[in-house]
């Protein structure tokens, strides 16, 4: 226990280097160098600011031995996905991260780069933020801003009925990629060749932020989010949010070559796809006649979208296998407060 | 390790205790019940956002068994501190906590009563945030947002010379709380009164947030800062930022009763009180016109301000003893990045 300012990572040459690595990253005038205790931000005339926070533990949200530059860029990367389903385009982001004792020069470093690399990729340049000591894990904690014309936020809770479920890239990557990771020998993965297992824990680990489909969403998308907690709990929780249900047919989720090829070889890894999060997808609801140019939008960033089922009136999801039966998972549904 | 989901403090009932205990703070239009990926925020044309972020580790910034609503209620001022120091009005916050094992319905729901008595009191709604679990010590982020009007944040490194250096209420008294904290059979504490002794620690414990003095900073302050690492250290932060050199005299720093009896028992703790931190007062540099309704404003807000030095050409802090001599301090200099 020491008074609070010594406890800032700060004293002595770790203030030093982190003060060399992060400045740099701070391009925005509003970050005054750093060297303020706040920074400045302007909204541009009829729009409104899109906050979020969301915090990541080592050990929970990703491996205490990952490299430091892709638990930076999955930080980054989560809270751009918020920004993406709500139709914004990033600003900025404050950035506050935990130091535990085993931490070194190097990987401070690595980390450093890993924001910096972000920040410059997606336009969010670093306006600020904290470094403190901890005993226990790395933690990384990032408030993203982003901004949309006023009244243009694409919200959860909006969603409505007859329209279409629409969701983006493939889904159940990044939760195949970690139970990969977990038990390389079960049976959807001892059969996969190195190039699919590469990329399902590289799905995992750097996820990609449909920023290049936050235009589109704005005033087409009657509600969206991003598919971080599993695709079957989030749509759950956007179908309760806006009263509505859904209907969505398992057939017609995408799934990558390799998601596909695990769960050939290991059927009951759906359930870890369609439930797994991770994913950091965009789920949508759209009217009908707003497919073609979302899709045509989509496609030209390079970004597959796919109609997966439909909402209408009532309350609940269902999930429809293959041979039309409603299926029910054992892994509930997850909610972010 | 889980997947990214479930690492969150989300499934089960706890997650249903979290949206009950920080949904009635979450008044604020734009935090959406707490039920979207993200919050919605507008900033009144001609203004601009002040953006803040500090993180607090439960061992480092305060006692693990600290009451949770007084680490609430800290973790809210500290960041409130920094947009008082910039002449922000709080416009909300956003709030992100690591939970550790043995941190119970009770211990949260404390916590989140000292957050929303803290939301009320300065007018700074819970806009949003994040919950994970964490195996290490409780640690809370809080991202606070102020508004001023455009072009007035009061920067730290825009104090110009030959300006009077003003500090509000009594510096000190946080830092000596600590130090009787951990060692209450020091000369300097023997023999305080209870209540003196109550007073330091409180003034540890709850940091009172000077945002009474945002508007009278701004236009009125070529610069300031919160104290929030020590009266020296920061000062030292601020002239050098600046470009300025400043002189002050330690008879004329502000102590309370508690501390002046503190430092008459022991005097070495005039050291303390001045390199410690954690007052988060107000150092603001001003023009020796602005002084008097600087003063009329503070006082009428029930908050003593104290000129303690001067500013002039040159650059370094110089920090004159009784006998007119230069104090030199073990403890560096700290600095946020």
């Amino acid at each position: 226990m020491t008074a609070g300012g010594s406890g800032d990572a700060k004293a002595s040459g770790e203030d030093l280097l982190i003060a060399r690595l992060f400045e740099p990253i701070a391009t925005h005038p509003g970050a005054l160098g750093l060297k303020d205790d706040a920074a400045l931000l302007s909204v541009p005339p009829g729009h409104e600011l899109v906050l979020t926070k969301d915090a990541l533990v080592a050990g929970v949200h990703f491996f205490a031995d990952d490299p430091p530059e892709a638990i930076a860029r999955k930080a980054m990367r989560v809270n751009l996905s918020d920004l993406a389903a709500k139709g914004a385009e990033p600003l900025g982001v404050l950035l506050a991260f935990a130091i535990p004792p085993e931490m070194d020069a190097a990987a401070l470093t690595a980390f450093a780069r890993g924001i910096g690399a972000d920040a410059s990729l997606y336009g969010a340049p670093l306006l600020g933020g904290d470094t403190v000591r901890t005993p226990g894990p790395f933690i990384v904690s990032i408030t993203a801003f982003g901004v949309v014309p006023a009244g243009q936020m694409v919200r959860r809770a909006t969603a409505k009925p007859d329209q279409a479920i629409v969701v983006s890239g493939t889904i159940g990557d990044a939760a195949l990629g970690l139970a990969l990771r977990l038990d390389p020998s079960r049976a959807g993965f001892a059969g996969l060749g190195e190039k699919a297992a590469s990329f399902l824990k590289e799905r995992y680990l750097l996820p990609r932020p449909r920023l290049a489909l936050a235009r589109a969403l704005r005033g087409r998308a009657s509600g969206a989010m991003d598919v971080s907690d599993g695709l079957v709990g989030d749509l759950t929780k956007m179908l309760a949010a806006s009263g509505v249900a859904g209907e969505i047919e398992v057939d017609r989720v995408p799934l990558s070559p390799a998601a596909r090829a695990a769960i050939k070889a290991e059927p009951a890894l759906i359930e870890t796809a369609l439930t797994g999060g991770d994913d950091y997808e965009i789920l949508a609801v759209m009217p009908d006649e707003e497919l073609d140019a979302f899709t045509t939008f989509a496609t030209a960033a390079g970004i597959g979208v796919s109609v997966i089922g439909r909402t209408q009136a009532g309350q609940g999801l269902t999930v429809r296998a293959s041979n039309g039966a409603a299926m029910t998972f054992a892994r509930g549904s997850f909610s972010h407060f």
